[in-house]
């Protein structure tokens, strides 16, 4: 049995972890952390816990939570995460760290959209980035994981063989992404009180979504090109759920069908991506960790959908998948 | 022409109350008012208004407002708003009051279930309940009128007939009512926020709901009985609309039918009541000033159901039905 | 490994059966029937599965179906069910019946709700009501249970212990009862339309559903008294989740605290069913297959408020929940 | 006072047609159509219109249509619309034809993206579209204005102007739309069922859909160059309101402001189109006629975002502008 920690545990991702792993058989939860004093019950912060999972929030020391457990989840915010994941690394644990500190490679690019200075650069180069289909032998056997953002999941399953294979241009890619209003956390604000979220559709953040640089890090240095795409996030009035469209130039004369294909082959052994023929919705992969992506050729472009659950393969989902290829459990275990 | 102050004009009954009154060739509305410092334009606060009404929030004397208002809509907190209506009154406004501050008659009453003491408590008795449906001569020529809740006008609507008709007991009746959000008001709070309150429905309040009083008063000294309410609001995923079940104990004998016959007479001029025959839904009155009624004989029960918009024959619908009887204007001016 | 077929495997309360028997260590799913003849594969016709269940939808005569499974659960329309459940048993199978066919002990009530004849009518006094609060006893072991109604098993578990220690009267019991839209079915309707069911909540079937004789009979039977309740079923405008509010009169002295230890202590022990000092919502238990309960002494009235899954306790979940009792599995199997 | 007529009056279009001619103080409604034989009363049609509109649906010939309407608006299928149109136009009607027949001007165009003979395809070119931002001129006087579809009104308002001004390119240019889901109509369909549409988004026709050919030729003849746009639309879960993304290449060189600057311009006598600074969201013109619209400079890219009430601006509001414009009244009467 594993013992495992999570670390800021009061939020939606990690609600949604516990949801998982007190399902996984190989796994025990021992500790959840909040930075709040008050040891409240974990079935008071997530109610729909109760009668499954009887641990109180602690506000610990790092220490003891590397006595507690042997892998641990952080779900802290950027900063505060790296700062608490190299101290557990130098104490032995194994971590899945589900913020975007060690997402980036490059500690300028993180300043710059990150507006500070990152607390531990020199790990970010070597940090494995946490999606099998792209680094599953180098996520074998890491001790730090970075959890991917859920826009650059969606996105990167949709591109990476196309751009890979030179199908479409690395130039003038769009990517056009819709999420459920979870992805934006659980703290209340004015935009996501319910009566001005409900029936409403809205464009946020676009050009300057954080997840930007990270999709094209991770797109350019996997796929060998420099992309530098356009990024526009949309919040959709439903709990959870994304979609992402993304418009590349198609390089040289291809079918819909022969997208299609290009996708089904690449994804062909992947346990949780579903090729499929027709346009996908979200409903049909939430409360799930798989990603269904399908492509059309319109005009001179592709057009290639993807959606995924943001809090399951987007979030916990992939945290689960990564922590069974950490430990050399069955990649599924838990998540099917 | 009428000109018109709403003071507190930056909720939503207000941004409702304006956007009917922009719809009334009788009235010119010439100041809004906050009790912040900034001075916003209400196309900031109110967006959807922009481009239909050009003008500045202002945190104003009272004095200033009565200069420039003949009419003023008072959309305050209670105590605040009490506060404002007696000074206003003084200097020659007429005033029609959301808060519940003259809704009551009794200072004990209020300041048991508001938990203050009442600032202006010589008017309280005297002041009429803004129902037209039972109170509509007291409301032509009143100078100051007390909106009803909106718990209260669906729940009123549907039991003052019965009552008054002896045809249910005024002892254990059951009022179990369901509103949309927007009648919590526009302030985040973390259980309205969008990912808890979507998808989710609760009860909240029971037996302890402000209303609670207010209905038990109005039913019992409209229809000479003595009702003591059982009142259980409900939370519904939605933006508005209001369904209030309401359950009395029937005394002798009567149908279905007989009910609707009873409701169908005492309401046959009302313009804005309409009693059908079909179990009502709210879609039905949202965006209208209707209130949509029916019951049914079940077992030793009268079982009512009504329906209207909790912010329009809840509010500020029924605030623009009140005004039009105060100035003599046609009752349903703005509101078809 | 039990081997288990499900017929009528099309709509959405076998859809999330699937879900929970995927999941399930104890359970091979062998056979999917459907009435239609086109063989469908599972996945086309719930396409959250996709890649879980590889299996075709098939329309089989039942003793192919007796051939391949050892336990039957059927979602079938009532009186088509109990056609096939009483072959079915007879071939040797046992059965967990989501239909209403064998909830109710009286042929006669039956016809009068159900608007047929029983085609099995010998069998339904003796078959047991599949609440495993109320019956665990004679579900062990059983060869039929009969899995109850989604609006009975919210009703009774917050209505029986209160009625069986005599602390509220069994007349003028009132149950104001709320259901997401899911509960309606798959078949698209008028009513159902997404423009029309969403932002609206409506009353329907006052007095006149189904689901009334059941909770009758349950609540009668098992806490011996004669109970007469009025029903009054909501839709709610979200997928899943259902809330009901039950009203009874108190007979003697007793507070809310009173309520809730009657409750706490009846339940003590159960799995499933956490009794709430809040007054909860559905959304802690929607994907669970928990009821919360709580309850509040308001003047001469207990109010009784409970949440379930309609799909999970009020239906799936109840129905696995069954089936690891019958085969001597922890209760809670494949439900955590 | 014109007398107006409604064909076709039983669909979610002609529900707010009515709505908005209601409140129209020199139009007397005086017929509503069905191709139904009953005759039932618009309330039972559109109950929300019960208390407001006394008529009946009928099944009428089109000479007694035209012998009671000086004015006719058609929400008719397509084909259907034209036979109808070219007959009542003949009769002396002017006609606002809410149908797609003579919004493209080519009948081979038509025939292809609708499978069907175009009846009257003399009348194609000679239409004139009915938006006024491009075409005010024309639709003053004209006896038929064919009103605009949502998508393209969406579309083509955020992108006229930088096309006309060669700001972007009109290659590639990618149009990602979003739309409510009654923009789907009042057909209950399988994927339209509450618990299918309700917390799901879904992409569909990408490449296909019958708006297309309509956009380019908007497009390209009033801007006078050769679009071939790249349309994918999207259902999101909410009753109203559909939002526009739209991605051109700049050529030159702008910044955002210049963007947002040449439409402000092209605009600023519009009643109707409201130019922000802000990313515009869906409920801020829902319920109005407007269209709110911003752009954005991002990296190469033009992106132009624009909302509209896919039944007001998109439809009904629409037609009644356009009906304002043929009659000579103000422009936005009954609009504001």
């Amino acid at each position: 049995m594993i013992r495992v920690a999570v670390l800021g545990a009061s939020g939606y991702t990690a609600r949604e972890l516990l949801n998982l792993l007190l399902r996984h058989p190989e796994v025990e939860i021992t500790t959840l952390t909040t930075r709040k004093d008050s040891r409240l019950p974990v079935s008071e912060v997530h109610p729909s816990l109760r009668g499954r999972l009887d641990l109180v929030m602690e506000n610990l020391p790092l220490q003891e939570v590397a006595d507690r457990a042997d892998c641990v989840f952080g779900c802290l915010p950027h900063a505060a995460s790296a700062a608490a994941v190299s101290e557990l690394l130098g104490a032995g644990c194994r971590v899945v760290d589900f913020s975007a500190d060690y997402r980036l490679n490059d500690p300028q690019v993180y300043a710059e959209w990150y507006g500070v200075e990152h607390p531990d650069p020199g790990r970010m180069p070597g940090t494995v980035y946490g999606l099998p289909e792209l680094y599953r032998d180098s996520i074998r056997g890491a001790d730090l994981v970075a959890n991917p953002g859920c826009y650059p999941t969606a996105s990167i399953l949709a591109l990476a063989p196309l751009l890979k294979q030179r199908i479409i241009s690395p130039r003038g890619i769009v990517i056009d992404a819709k999420s459920g209003v979870s992805g934006a956390g659980r703290s209340p604000k004015p935009n996501l009180h319910f009566p001005e979220a409900n029936e409403n559709f809205a464009a946020y953040n676009i050009g300057k979504h954080r997840h930007t640089p990270e999709i094209d890090q991770v797109l350019s240095t996997w796929a060998d090109v420099e992309t530098n795409v356009v990024f526009s996030p949309h919040l959709v009035p439903m709990d959870r759920g994304m979609l992402s469209t993304a418009y590349g130039d198609i390089m040289g004369e291809v079918s819909s069908e022969d997208l299609v294909e290009v996708l089904r082959s690449f994804y062909a052994n992947e346990p949780f991506v579903r090729v499929v023929e027709h346009l996908p919705c979200t409903k049909e992969v939430v409360q799930t960790n798989f990603c269904d992506i399908t492509a059309r050729c319109v005009g001179d472009k592709a057009v290639v959908v993807s959606t995924i659950d943001n809090l399951m393969k987007g979030a916990s989902g992939a945290a689960v998948q990564n922590f069974n290829l950490m430990y050399g459990f069955s990649e599924t275990l838990a998540l099917l």
